[in-house]
């Protein structure tokens, strides 16, 4: 139990007593950012005072920017030099874990898949095959499209040849793709909808357009339509930025119903959506059909993504982009901005890798893989973790996105304990447009490890819950 | 002589009847964009109206924006629809050049070193090479800072190991080093200062920023160092966008002096300086030492990109940036924003590409076929275009940027004359902020045509150009 009991001298100011008690703590990171404070009552009785004192007391700290309260909830600790410390932190030690300096750490933080399962020896082979046949024509720049055989096989392999190719540019990764659209659509102080939670990756793009960013809450089956509508009546919305299948963090597949609905609503309020195909490969529910916006979408509203990297080799930074006519020339001309144009040698291997059947063969086998372990991962969330965190099946995608349960825990303490063991998750705040709103979350990637590492992971993260309050 | 003679009927006021004379003449693209009209006192002799009548017929096109005046230099004929076709077909053309669809073209617009000069084979050893030696690695996110043994390389062969190995951030080639750098340090309505003429592709991203930008007129040894103080006196300036060496398009190489002069000013007046370093590598005279902005930088003021693809292999989109402290996390953060990381195959080939030698010959190889074409081609020029267009000798790069010296015929003109007859040229509007000061200039790029193709280009411009007025 932390340290909120105190004495009073006769001549202390009460309430302003126990805001420097209060501060003190703060400072000496006994209590940490967007941690709760005593309910009114409990503190109230533990120090023998007035429930006034301590109303006092909090309102003080709120003057003072050491804590906010949140509605029908309590007050919670505010430090935001602490919160942007954690955020350094994290960055930090996910750049030793990404330069191999943090080799001991179990690495709850993966979105790509493990380079054990990557076809080295196979695309090698195609590699030579590109060079062989190419030569010189492997290392011209491309056509700013990109190369035209790879668009080929992807209409062909992905879309039944239901595209035209010149409707399909290629781009280096699905980071880039966001990036280029971002430029050609979105213009300062345009609304942007988004999914609460969302990637933080797009985030940082929209915000750094200085879009104005409106974000709707997750459910089970997608976000809240009726909050999309009800935005839509009142404002101009330029485009909604969404991850219908496995949604990044939350794991969350779209129904077919919020996808139509989505779409309908598109063309009557006249926004467009920018679908961010990140992830659907990896299913583990053969009952669960794959349907994309674009797939359904007959007025040319949804801006496609789809990235290659995550599921198949991360260096190779390939992705596609697939516009409505409207932009598409828009989009191209940034696209060559950009960077001009995408990696050829690795567009030309990618290109023979999926006519020869080999990506479809890689990702049935990730498929296997994954599944295995992602089962695991679920049941010992159920047994060891079971009532400490809300746990969430998605029957798909590499990560889980767990609520910690207790109110004296948040993101921020949870990741600091796991470092210090030696096991990094990635904190909810980096998921949110205001970080508060993340602090009761964590994201558990499995891709980059196996079921002996998930179930020493899951020990620490236990320890932590398990003590009593 | 194009037909601006005409008679008047009886009734016919005058000046009305002469605007319509040259309305009809511009509508059926007798005279184009940018073409001066007569002189108000050629046109009025010819005729055989008072000099009035001219001036109020030129003053009625501008008002109908057929027309505008340069001060000291006459009225010009105006028609924006006609320079934006000429530029869409400028990149139709160029688009089906890259996709191969114009097989016979003789192309003046290469940017980039010729495919027969690609080490193909010695390239696809080093690609084997690391394949065998790093397996998976090859394929992993790298460090967003880039491959650890790549920038150690860099550091070591192209800085003498002064730089420290973290200050260098390997990029997807030059185009996204400027992307990046805009978004870290260009905010809105920030002034920029460029080179009067400069790269579209920089020019595009500081337009695309909504940046203030300003154009300073290039002389033979570099900027206007006179120009830029003035500036900097009354604004404040955020950077200076500068390519040091065979400066694109002029080929214009700064001093030591003026170099050393604007670093001293980066320092007085608080900006940055952008040295974009396209083609140091391709140098005709032994007597030049390199000397990049970056080794003369004392003060932390200069953000130096190198492109690799230029020079080596186009398809591989590979360069660095060396930003100052100040900026350095920022930048990184941006290119993780952009696309996360470049291809990490193709780092680790450079690498070892570099630290074989193989670099240094390859360069040496290029500048040794590069200087006979050049040498060529200024012959050429002084032979067949002497007095038809300005030359200014280079003594490196793959261009040379000519001023057409007739009045009548610019730089839309030509390229559609050249065109009509197999010749892709690059007209000088392209380098401009405001297209009309470049009408006089155009590109011949010859790092993709071999001498004889040069004399056949040549042959097409000078038949354009000899022609009687």
């Amino acid at each position: 139990m932390k340290n909120f009991y105190f004495s009073f001298d006769e001549d202390d100011i009460k309430y302003k007593k126990v805001a420097i008690h209060l501060k003190a703590m703060i400072n000496n990171h006994e209590l940490i950012h967007g941690e709760k404070l005593p309910t009114i009552r409990e503190y109230s009785k533990l120090l023998g005072v007035n429930t006034s004192t301590i109303i006092n007391a909090y309102e003080l700290l709120q003057n003072e920017g050491y804590a906010y309260k949140k509605m029908g909830s309590g007050t919670y600790v505010k430090k935001e030099e602490q919160k942007n410390y954690i955020l350094k932190e994290y960055s930090n030690t996910y750049k030793k874990l990404t330069r191999g300096n943090l080799e001991n750490f179990i690495d709850f933080t993966g979105e790509t898949t493990s380079s054990e399962f990557f076809p080295v020896d196979t695309f090698k082979k195609v590699l030579n095959e590109v060079l062989d046949r190419d030569k010189e024509d492997a290392f011209i720049y491309q056509d700013a499209l990109g190369y035209k055989g790879l668009r080929k096989s992807i209409n062909k392999h992905f879309w039944n040849n239901k595209m035209e190719i010149d409707d399909i540019l290629v781009v280096s990764g699905a980071q880039q793709g966001i990036d280029i659209i971002t430029k050609a659509i979105i213009n300062v102080n345009d609304n942007v909808v988004i999914e609460k939670p969302s990637y933080s990756g797009a985030m940082n793009v929209f915000k750094w357009r200085k879009a104005n960013i409106i974000e709707i809450d997750m459910k089970k089956d997608g976000i809240q339509v009726e909050e999309l509508e009800k935005i839509l009546q009142k404002n101009r919305i330029k485009c909604f930025y969404t991850m219908p299948y496995f949604q990044n963090p939350t794991g969350v597949t779209y129904s077919f119903e919020k996808k139509k609905r989505i779409l309908e609503l598109a063309e009557i309020y006249d926004f467009y959506i920018i679908e961010d195909d990140y992830l659907s490969d990896i299913s583990y529910d053969n009952r669960v059909e794959f349907k994309s916006l674009k797939s359904m979408d007959t007025k040319d509203r949804v801006i496609y993504i789809k990235s290659f990297s995550k599921i198949f080799l991360p260096g190779i930074r390939i992705g596609y982009v697939i516009p409505p006519q409207k932009y598409s020339d828009k989009i191209q001309t940034f696209k060559i901005n950009t960077d001009i144009t995408t990696s050829s040698l690795m567009q030309r291997a990618l290109d023979i890798y999926i006519r020869k059947g080999l990506w479809k063969q890689h990702i049935k086998n990730l498929n296997l893989e994954y599944k295995k372990r992602y089962e695991f991962l679920i049941k010992e969330c159920n047994n060891l973790l079971k009532d400490k965190v809300q746990i969430y099946d998605t029957y798909g995608g590499l990560s889980l996105f767990l609520k910690i349960q207790r109110k004296d825990v948040n993101c921020i303490k949870l990741f600091e304990y796991c470092k210090d063991n030696n096991v990094l998750i990635t904190p909810g705040m980096l998921y949110y447009l205001n970080s508060d709103d993340g602090m009761q979350y964590f994201k558990i990637g499995f891709s980059k490890v196996d079921t002996k590492a998930i179930h020493q992971g899951l020990m620490v993260i236990n320890n932590l819950l398990k003590e009593s309050e």
